[in-house]
C-alpha cells in the first residue's frame, strides 16, 4: 500500500506500508540508528538496501541522548564520510532516531534528503508523517528544531515482531487518538477488528497516516487544526512531567489524557457517557493504562502552564465532540478543569 | 528606496534602503550583536525601536566564534526570556551576525521570523539577500546550516560612516563582483560614479541586490546561475586558506580571485584585455588588492579540490564573457589554468 503525501509548497513524497522490497540509492547513505534496534534488524536491512557508497553510525538508544552532541556525533560521521549535498540519510529507528537523524539532515550543509524507516508502531503512525525534526536541551523537549519533509517513508509491519507489548500498545494509543478526533467510521472499524493481525495492523497504519496527512496538509506550521493532533496531549505531558517521564510511556501518558480529556468533554456536554466508554474499552483492549492518581489537583493544573503552547496564560484544550471530530478551545473554566481533574483523585 | 523580494514559494519581504525610521514590533524582540556595532551603534538602533520587550544578546566578534558554542548562547538568551513562535530576533551587525542570527532563528522551536540589519558594505550587499544561514565547524566554512529568509531587511548607510576603509573596499569588490558577471549597464555606471558619496552607494546597494535578488529567485537552492555568485571565489577561497584568512579580507580575497578568474577568460578568450584592465582600474580605484604572489603553482592548484563546490574531482570557475555576462564551467584544462597562475609568480 502506497500513500502519497504532497504538501502545498508541493514537497511530495510516498509512504510505503509493506514488507521492505530491494531500495537502491545512486549517491552516498548514512544509516543512523541505535545498538537496539540494529541488534534485531541491521542485517535485515542491509540485504535490502544498495548504495553507492553506504556506511552506518550507531547512537545511544534513550530520550536522554536526544541533544546537540548526538547530533554533532551524527554531523561529524557525515563530514568524515565525505558527504555531498546530493547524499542521503536514513532514519533507522523510532521516533528518537527519526527527530534527531531528520534534523542532522535539516543543517547538513544546509539541507539534504533523508529518509524514514520507522521500526516503531508509534513512529510508523505518528513520527513519518508531519516533518517536524528536533531534539530536547534543559529548556524542554523538541524545542531546537526544525521542519524537515522525508524524502520517502518505508513502514514494513515485519519490524514490530521484536517490539515490546508495551510500546505496540502506545502505538495503538496514537491510532485511537487519530480515530477520536478525526474520523468515526475508522473507529468503528477498529472496534472491529484486532489490531494484532498483520492485515489489520497494515490497515490501521494505513489510515491514521492519512488521517494526519490530511491534517498537517491544512496546517504544516501548526497554526490551527493541527493542534487537534495534540488530544490527550494537554493531560498527558503533565503526568508525563509528574512522573519524571519514567513510568508511562508517551503513548501511555497520552492514552490517559484522552480519558481525561473525554471526562471534561463529558462535563462540557460535548461527548456522552457511552462514548466516553467505548474509548476507554478500545484503549484497555490494548492493556493501555486508562486511570492516574493525582496527588495535588492544585499543583497538576498548575502544571498545564508550563507547556509552550499554553500562551498567554490559557491553557489549550482538544477535546472530542462525539466521537470523529472535535473541538480547540482555551476558554474552560477553571472550575470544570477542577472538578474533572477529582474524578481522578 | 525599497525593493522587494518575492521567492517562489511565495515567501515575500522588503529591502528598505534609506535611514532607519522606526519601527514597531508588537511581540518580543532579542537584538543580537557584538561588542564592535553595539559600542558604535546600539544606542542608535534603541531610538529607532520599539517592541513589547526588547532585549540584547552579545556575541564575541570575529569569523572564529561562528561556531555552535555561539549558536547555543543565542538560544540560551531566547529561552531564559521566554520567546515564544510568534517573537523575533534581529540580526545587528555584519555577515558573520547575520549569518548566526538566522540560523539561530531557523532551529529556534523550529523556525522564528528574524530581520537582518546589516552595518557593513558586504553584509548589505551580500548577506542580506539569498536566505543563506550557517556557521563554521572544524571541517570548514558554513558547513552546518540552514535556508531561512528573514522577514525585512533594513539597510542604514549611516552605519558605513564608522566602517574602516578596508572593509568598505571588500564591499565594493562584490558589487564590482555583481556588475561584471550580470549587468554591463552597472558596471559602466560604475566607472562613472563615485561609491564614497552617500547618493551613490546607496544606488550601488539597490542594484546589486536587486541584482542578486533575481539570481537568487531563480534558483534558491543553488542547483544552477546561483553558482555564477562565486566569480573570483574558486581563486580567493585558495588564497584565503594559504594565507590563513588573517591577511585578506574576504571581499579583497575575492577581488584577487576576479583578477585571476579574468585572466583565465583573457586565455580562453571570453574577454578581451581591454575589459580585463577596465576591471582592474575599478577595484584599484577603491583600493581593492590586485595581486598576490604564489609561491606554489601545484600547490595552489591541489588546493581547489578541498572546496565543496568541486565534486567529482573538477573545478568549478566562474568565467566572465566580455563584461554582463559569465559562464560556468568545469571543463577548463589543467594547463591552462597552470598557465594563467604563471603570470602570478
Amino acid at each position: 500500500m502506497i500513500v502519497n503525501i504532497t504538501l502545498p509548497d508541493k514537497t511530495t513524497y510516498d509512504i510505503t506500508i509493506e514488507q521492505l522490497n530491494n531500495i537502491y540509492f545512486d549517491t552516498k547513505v548514512v544509516v543512523v540508528t541505535n545498538p537496539t534496534v540494529s541488534g534485531f534488524h541491521l542485517d535485515y536491512l542491509k540485504n535490502k538496501l544498495n548504495a553507492k557508497e553506504l556506511s552506518i553510525v550507531t547512537i545511544p538508544d534513550g530520550e536522554q541522548f536526544k541533544n546537540m552532541s548526538t547530533i554533532d556525533m551524527i554531523l561529524d560521521h557525515c563530514f568524515e564520510h565525505r558527504l555531498d549535498r546530493k547524499s542521503l540519510l536514513i532514519a533507522f529507528g523510532g521516533g528518537v532516531i527519526g527527530d534527531m537523524t531528520g534534523f542532522a539532515a535539516s543543517i547538513y550543509q544546509r539541507g539534504i534528503s533523508f529518509v524514514q524507516i520507522p521500526t516503531t508502531l508509534l513512529s510508523q503512525v505518528d513520527a513519518s508523517v508531519g516533518g517536524k525534526t528536533g531534539i530536547n536541551n534543559k529548556y524542554g523537549k523538541n524545542l531546537v528544531g526544525a521542519f524537515h519533509q522525508p524524502k520517502a517513508v518505508y513502514i514494513d509491519p515485519y519490524f514490530l515482531s521484536t517490539l515490546p507489548k508495551r510500546e505496540f500498545g502506545a502505538g495503538v494509543a496514537e491510532i485511537i487518538k487519530m480515530a477520536v478526533t478525526f474520523n468515526k467510521d475508522f473507529f468503528l472499524w477498529l472496534e472491529q477488528n484486532d489490531l494484532t493481525k498483520e492485515e489489520n495492523i497494515k490497515i490501521a497504519i494505513k489510515k491514521s497516516v492519512e488521517t494526519k496527512a490530511n491534517v498537517v496538509i491544512k496546517d504544516e506550521k501548526e497554526n490551527g487544526i493541527r493542534a487537534a493532533l495534540n488530544y490527550g496531549h494537554t493531560f498527558g505531558h503533565v503526568i508525563e512531567n509528574e512522573t519524571n517521564y519514567n513510568t508511562y510511556l508517551h503513548g501511555e501518558a497520552v492514552g490517559i489524557g484522552m480519558i481525561m480529556a473525554n471526562a471534561l468533554a463529558v462535563k462540557l456536554e460535548l461527548m456522552n457517557k457511552d462514548e466516553e466508554k467505548r474509548v476507554k474499552i478500545l484503549l484497555e483492549k490494548y492493556d493501555i493504562p486508562t486511570s492516574y492518581k493525582i496527588k495535588d489537583i492544585e499543583d497538576f493544573y498548575s502544571h498545564f502552564f508550563l507547556d509552550k503552547k499554553s500562551l498567554d496564560n490559557k491553557i489549550k484544550f482538544i477535546l472530542p465532540k462525539s466521537i470523529g471530530d472535535c473541538l480547540i478551545t482555551n476558554e474552560v473554566k477553571k472550575e470544570d478543569v477542577i472538578e474533572v481533574l477529582k474524578g481522578f483523585n
